[in-house]
Order: structure tokens, then C-alpha cells, then sequence
């Protein structure tokens, strides 16, 4: 049972916290991407929900917290999908809500947190500027600094889909997790290693935002002075020293991919399984796009984590059907 | 309670027979499709399982019931949809599935009754001339026939998302039903009218393929020549007598949408939902975007009922977001 700073008791209870439009979301044999992939392929789907995205698991229960202590007020850094999930739950329970977000983050990710009510402030620079700026506000204020994969909830809520894997009647042989800060990776690998220790977990991250990749293969937090992908969800350049332990007690593997199989790995969600998904969201594919022997008759579940994109900038990665039989 | 030929009892057993992995779809609602539809809009997702349709759901109970008296084969007419459900289900079984299809059904769920191990047979003409081939076979080799909407297991295996709107926290107004043959419309009305009769059931046809919409207001069955709409899944043209008796008692409206809203529905779905989905589906959207004064402030659900089409298809209806904002 590995030691992580999670407690699968905890995240059994979590669930009957969350509300349920976020729990049991669809795990299913994908077939039709199967040829191109050469491995038997499930999706497990983070985008049926109101948020289009994962972390509202995790967010639920933040917020929950907050408004059982009778803390009215929340701040977070945020990419786009944190801010919209946090403004979702704490619109729900009467929290106030801030959300600080690189001014190049995703317009369609900013746009539904005002459209939730929630505060946005938008800084220059990066995400690890929104999240300096989102620790000044929390200082000043006295308010709750929610902060992705650090905060235990964030973690113990993506871990509940690591229950739904190991609860399903679908036996596999892999997970393939997207790695950015890494709530999701520790969240669902601790529950599989606890649960299911066969099945291998393997983080993927963009090779051009490598950092807790780097850290988790030198076992010591590795910065990077930038990063640089369309995956906005997991551009992170700061891993967090406690979430790096967990990574490395419950993650067998972390690879890296090329930008090109990223989008390569959208434009087979679209035109083979119907979806429409963020780049964070494609990693799974990429991965065993970029190493088909590794995956070669095997049976991986890729986790669909989000579909929050600009229009626009979709159809500039992926083009059009059209474009692909010209 | 509505006398139709279908039985609440058998419906909830239903839920034992048909493979989870069609049951409890998500059910959430989408914000961002609210302020250009003017009414609150949940939607009912039946894309995100192995046949990207809500049609296994009918096709489990037929091939469970077949194979539980060791009839080992089945014939059944499809636009595609079905065909490719019955291929799934049969397969599971050990099924002989033979589907018959018009060649200018859509090629991408052509492709996937093949994938599936299914026989295809193509016929010239449309989906009536599929009907009669179908039967042909049925008859000449003895075989089951399975025929959409006449058949009661795949009016009651739709039902099954009637049980599940009904039993979700969730209340609203009315409910949107893509009507073709009139087995989703039949099964989930059914349950509506029975569980929740305070519910608006209404039915959504295009106007290129309008018999069941003018044999619902008619009280008779009324034939078309022609059924000229890109929905194919909703493109009959002689009505099942026994399944316009059960409309008449469960739907409290059948409305026809002209092909441009059809396409514009997509549109939306795809740029505020991030949803692929095949024309069918997006009758509901289509039917308030005709009709916005009367769902004004209302709480709708639509089902999303399919996301089978073919990439390049998809590309000519519905354009690119930069051809949009062009």
C-alpha cells in the first residue's frame, strides 16, 4: 500500500460529497481507434459534466471544506479548468470566488469562470505568475489560497476516478494519465496501486513542459525556466516537493511527447471516437502514438480529462476532415 | 398511466439485461448553450459508449432474448445506428448478424457494422427499400427479423433513459425527443407520462421527413413519398401503426425543424458544448432555436441520441469556427 499523503478512506467518503453529475462518468471500449493504435483502447470520459473537465472532483470538495467552516471566500491560480470548476462549486455553496489566470490562457476557460460568477483577474506572464499572484491575494486578504495537486482535496477528488477504473468490471493493463502538477497521476495511481497493483500508471506530459517528468525521473524537483505546448492544463514549470513523493510511490512511468502526436492524438479522438478534447486531454493517445510496440497488444485506459478549448484555435491544430483527405 | 404496449415492470428488469456500459448516461446541464437558447438546457448524453448511440440499449434486450432460446441469428434493416448496435450486442452473444443498409447510409457507420463482424448487405434506395430487403431475408431463411420501433424490446431498452431522467435530482419542463420511427420517443414518453406525466414530451422530425410528425397530428398513419433530410437516423416514411397508437398517448407535441436549424443545432453543440454529434441529435436544439418564445425560461433536456457521422460530412454542414467568426 503505497504512503502518499492520500487516505483511500477519505476519498470513498469524498464521494458522497461531490455531486454526482461528476461521478461515474463513462468508461468504454473505444474500438474504432483501435487499427491506428494497435492496443485495445478504453476511454474514460472527464467531459460529460458542467465544467467539461475533471476538476471539479477535486474542487467539490474544497469547497465543501469551506463552507462547512463557514469560510465564505476562496483564490486560485488557474489555467482555465481549476477556476472553472472551483467557480462552479462555490457558486453552489455561496463561496466567493477569485480566480487568477494568465491573460493567454484559454479565452473559452476564462470566459465560463465570469460566466459563473467568479472574480477573474488576469496577470502577464505565465501560470506560475497567476500563481504567485493568487498567494499575494490570499495573504493580503486572509483568504483560502486553493492550490492544484499541493492541496490534498484537488488530489483525493481526481483519485475518485481511480475508483471507478478499479471498480469497473473492465479489466486493463495500463493508465495513462496526464501530468502537469500532478493531482490526477497521485490521485488515481494511489488508488490503483492500493487497489490494483498490476496495472502499470504512466504520467504523460508535453516534452515541452517536462518538469515533473525531469523530477520524477531524477527523483528531486526539477524547475524549468519555461514551457512552452498547446497544453494548457498541464504547463506547469514548478513541481510541488510533496506531490513529487507521492508521484514517485505510485507512477511506474512518466514519458514525454512531441506537440505534433498531441495534436496528432486530438484529430484521432475526433475523427475515430467522435470527441472533441483539449490538448491536456490527448496525451494518452500521443503517448502510444509515439511508442506503438511498448503498447503492442495491450489494454490502456486514457483519461479523457477535458474538453475546454477555443473553437478557433481547435480548428488551427486539427483542421478539418477535409483538410486530412486533400 | 398511459395503455401503451409498453410495461414499466419489464423496463426496470431491462436495466439487468442490457451491459452497463449503456446505462446511466451523463445527464448535466450546459450553461453555455443557454444564452443564445434563452431557456435553462441539460443534456442526456447517449454518445459515450461503444457504438456512439443510445440504440444498444434496445439491441441488448433483442440479442439477450435470442440468445436465451438458442436462435443464433437476426436480420434487421438500419441507417446505421441500429445495425451497428445490433452487430455489437449479437457479436457479445455468439449472434449470426446480418444487416441490411441502403448504400447512401453514412459510410462511417457502414464501416463500423463491418468492424463489428456483422454481414452488411447494401440495397439501392433508401431505408424503406432496407426494410423490405430485410424482410425478405427474414422470411427466405427464417430468421428474426428485428424492426425498429415495432419491436418492443427496442422501444423498452430506450425507455431505460426515461427511468433515468425520471430518477435523477434533476427537475425540468420538457423534454426534447428526436422522433423517427418512434422508439426513443415511445419508450422514454412512456416512462415520462407514467413517472413524471407534469413533463412536456416533445418530438422533434425534420421537416424533410415528416410521416410521423403528420400521422401524430393526423391520428392516422400518414405516408411520405420522399425523405429528403441529412438525419438519417430519423429518415423513414411509412409509419409503424402500433407505435403511432403509442405516440398519441405519451408525446404532448410533434414538432418539424427545417434542415438549416438542424445544421445550426450542431453548430452550437459543437462550439458551447465541445459535442460531435450526428444530425439527429441536435433535433432539440434545432426545435427551440425555431421556437424560442416557447421554451423561454423553461428547463429543457435534450437527448443527445448519436455522434455517427462521417468526418467529411460533418466538415460541409457545420464549417469551422474560422469560417464562423470569417
Amino acid at each position: 500500500m503505497p504512503q502518499t499523503r492520500l487516505d483511500t478512506a477519505r476519498i470513498l467518503d469524498a464521494r458522497q460529497v461531490i455531486d454526482p453529475v461528476f461521478l461515474g462518468s463513462p468508461l468504454y471500449r473505444c474500438e474504432a481507434l483501435e487499427p491506428a493504435l494497435g492496443c485495445a483502447v478504453s476511454i474514460k470520459l472527464e467531459t460529460a459534466n458542467p465544467v467539461r473537465s475533471f476538476k471539479a472532483r477535486g474542487t467539490e470538495l474544497v469547497a465543501s471544506l469551506l463552507a462547512g467552516r463557514g469560510e465564505p471566500r476562496a483564490v486560485c491560480a488557474s489555467a482555465g479548468n481549476l477556476g472553472q470548476a472551483l467557480a462552479w462549486s462555490g457558486r453552489g455553496r455561496g463561496l466567493d470566488v477569485t480566480v487568477v489566470a494568465s491573460r493567454f490562457a484559454t479565452v473559452a476557460k476564462l470566459e465560463r469562470i465570469r460566466a459563473l460568477g467568479a472574480r477573474l483577474e488576469l496577470v502577464d506572464g505565465d501560470h506560475e505568475a497567476a500563481r504567485e499572484r493568487a498567494a499575494e491575494i490570499a495573504r493580503c486578504d486572509g483568504i483560502r489560497l486553493v492550490e492544484d495537486s499541493l492541496d490534498i482535496e484537488t488530489c483525493e477528488g481526481a483519485a475518485t476516478i481511480g475508483l471507478e477504473l478499479v471498480e469497473s468490471a473492465t479489466s486493463f493493463d495500463t493508465v495513462l494519465i496526464a501530468l502537469g502538477g500532478g493531482a490526477l497521476a497521485t490521485g488515481v495511481g494511489h488508488v490503483l496501486k492500493e487497489r490494483a497493483p498490476e496495472v502499470e500508471v504512466v504520467c504523460v506530459q508535453p516534452l515541452g513542459a517536462p518538469a515533473m517528468t525531469h523530477s520524477w525521473h531524477g527523483r528531486r524537483v526539477v524547475s524549468t525556466d519555461s514551457a512552452e505546448t498547446i497544453a494548457d492544463g498541464v504547463a506547469g514549470r514548478h513541481p510541488v516537493p510533496a506531490v513529487l513523493d507521492d508521484l514517485l510511490l505510485v507512477a511506474d512511468d512518466a514519458v514525454l511527447v512531441r506537440e505534433a502526436s498531441i495534436v496528432a492524438g486530438m484529430r484521432m479522438l475526433l475523427d475515430h471516437a467522435g470527441l472533441v478534447v483539449e490538448p491536456s486531454a490527448a496525451l494518452g493517445v500521443a503517448a502510444v502514438l509515439e511508442d506503438r510496440d511498448r503498447f503492442a497488444g495491450r489494454h490502456v485506459v486514457t483519461i479523457v480529462c477535458g474538453s475546454n478549448v477555443d473553437p478557433g484555435a481547435y480548428h488551427r491544430w486539427v483542421g478539418t476532415a477535409a483538410d486530412r483527405t486533400a
